[in-house]
């Protein structure tokens, strides 16, 4: 009877947490591969009418991304630290993407279906619900991303193709 | 017993699909801002390495939203078009901007929560499920929106603020 009554709940999800679990993580995949299609220093210093460099905008998702959902799973305040060691080192971005990625699926792991519907403050400020905070992480890597995007074909790079995760 | 029934499903979705419509609807509202920013002749003329004018990118986007949506709701086939006649007006983009809003509220509101998981093909030839489309359709705008904003940027001109919806 249990099995029927998941499988009929899981039905009549829009989206399901392993679901998005899976968009947000296809997200991140694109993103990695625009990090790794900036040369190295174009990373640290290129930017377009006074905006931040792509490497600094990727410290933002970084500040972001694992420690708002350790935040959400725990129920700990995080303060908000986009002041990240990376040394201006490509491959220690990377390094950081990588360990954030298993990070979240951790977390996520321990974030029950019924809570994505709970009243939350993220970095002990920004108020919304458990699924609001986790589509604004995503859309907002989606936005800055999208900035990179620019950034690569004024550089003359072919950014990855948008629809493959 | 069924308004209790009701009420239960809806307390367990990650997402419902009232929420989903105010999430597009939100973003949409933003991108609308991001049109209206743009001096007229710098929305269908300025571009950056070479990608299309924000005014192009538009059409892309109306382009999918509210046909999309009708094909989802309607289950009959529509042709992509982005050839649209807009006499490089930005009232004219404006304009159908507001008519697509109608138009997918109409047209969402036919969606029974339980299609959300079907199988579907987007424009005769994208494979996905409602849900799925439905976030690439959202997905989509922000990525475009975000370059908007570097278009804007190295304009000169300060975005609507990426937040507000």
């Amino acid at each position: 009877m249990e099995t029927t009554a998941n499988s009929s709940t899981k039905t009549q999800q829009v989206i399901n947490p392993s679901q998005l679990l899976d968009h947000w993580q296809g997200h991140r995949s694109l993103t990695r591969r625009v990090i790794e299609a900036f040369p190295e220093d174009k990373l640290f210093e290129f930017s377009i009418g006074g905006m931040r460099p792509f490497g600094e905008m990727t410290l933002e998702l970084l500040a972001i991304a694992a420690p708002g959902i350790k935040e959400i799973a725990t129920g700990k305040t995080v303060e908000f630290n986009e002041k990240i060691d990376h040394g201006k080192s490509k491959a220690k971005i990377l390094e950081l993407w990588d360990e954030a990625t298993g990070e979240i699926n951790t977390h996520w792991a321990t974030v029950k279906p019924e809570r994505f519907q709970d009243k939350i403050k993220t970095f002990g400020q920004y108020e919304g619900t458990v699924q609001s905070s986790v589509f604004y992480f995503i859309d907002n890597e989606i936005h800055h991303r999208g900035q990179g995007y620019v950034y690569l074909r004024a550089l003359g790079i072919e950014p990855p193709a948008f629809w493959e995760r």
